[in-house]
């Protein structure tokens, strides 16, 4: 069985562009945020009850690459996967493009933790399960 | 000689801190850039004039990692390195802590270019010979 | 004739939403912009070149009056109305709601400038119309 | 008694200045909270402690206007005074100036609230009397 990859799709906002005519970095963490809210919608949950009740997920390091810019208003489509599964963390990738542009990939290393605390805690089975069937090969 | 290297303090703003009460992920590295900035301030320059003028950088890589938080309007005191100079790109590393405890460490990538363009240079070799001087050994 | 009002849906990002819980005031007006954005494709042009080219506006004044929270990824629905055309500026009302709570209201006045600089201009005749069309009675 | 008004500094970050060359208008929002944080640490109080346990305010209404454009890293000088004290609400005023040019004056209204909560309360005597002594006359 394949499944198609998830992609979410951001329209840089004028705020977000800087004086170089091109989105400011800080953003695309935003960006990958948002998309990962998405992604988790996608899978299943409602991400405004999950993330503080079934579980929660904090950031410990990201690695953000850029190929080449994305201005105002243009159509970002940024594809999410989960491209490592441990115990307790695990990586999510965001591919983005414009068009057929290569633009910004991020890997994005999360922890599993209690919700409402900072400790680390093993990514729930079902949680797990959904990530597994949608992880790339 | 030795130089002290720079350090530039950033009190998180009520706005920036999220509802796991700390500062969220994204705004690391505007505090980052802030603290380059100040940097190039400190190496002689006028940022609002030399950025557009003189030299540009555009940032292609960033790696950053997290130890612990930082919350609202804590002493974040950031420290600025160029830890790679390159031809026509170096790194900063900015390393981050509140009180004695290790919060956050960015490395990023910049490329010089050509001011208004997004068109690699060489790094002029005033601004080299000033980075070059506070590097670590 | 009646035209059924504009209306853009913005989902709070985690990153907008503070420790109160609730989106933090000044994202309201990032809101706005971008339910302008995409007002203003709705009145037939293209953002990202109409903007530069054809029209620009500058904001001289907001009014903004919150009557209850708005919080994580909600269904913020923004109605868009042009509720003031003077020669040289004009007046967007902002209408946010939530269900069937109203959550935030704002007023801001536009100066109608020549692409690329701050000089005011009269707002152009085509545009005028345009938004004369779909302004309430 | 006369009291020197409080005036808080800041340098805008690139990120915070748009494809104008100007401060994008939501950002001055975040100005002022931070003004407004520094203003009740000039009272007397460490804002990281005071606004969760002894006091809170949340903003019900603002009304921003424009005099001129700030860019980025200019000095940005922003005087805060309590321009009216009810029993459950106040208004705090931002005055903001670039060297001798006024640049953006905004008048903020915040309902006093029981911390952790958006229950109005009448705003603490002690608060009060402090707030009091710098209102100008």
């Amino acid at each position: 069985m394949t499944t198609e990859p998830f992609v979410h799709t951001v329209r840089p906002r004028y705020a977000e562009v800087d004086q170089q005519g091109v989105v400011f970095n800080a953003h695309w963490l935003t960006f990958f945020d948002e998309a990962c809210t998405r992604f988790f919608e996608w899978l299943g949950d409602d991400p405004s009850k999950a993330f503080f009740a079934d579980y929660d997920l904090m950031i410990v390091k990201v690695v953000v690459e850029w190929e080449g810019p994305a201005g105002f208003d243009e159509r970002v489509e940024i594809e999410v996967s989960p491209t490592r599964l441990g115990n307790r963390s695990l990586d999510l990738t965001y591919r983005s493009t414009v068009g057929d542009r290569s633009v910004c990939t991020g890997v994005i290393t999360y922890v599993s933790v209690t919700p409402g605390t900072h400790t680390s805690v093993a990514i729930p089975g079902g949680l797990r399960d959904r990530l597994a069937v949608v992880a790339p090969a």
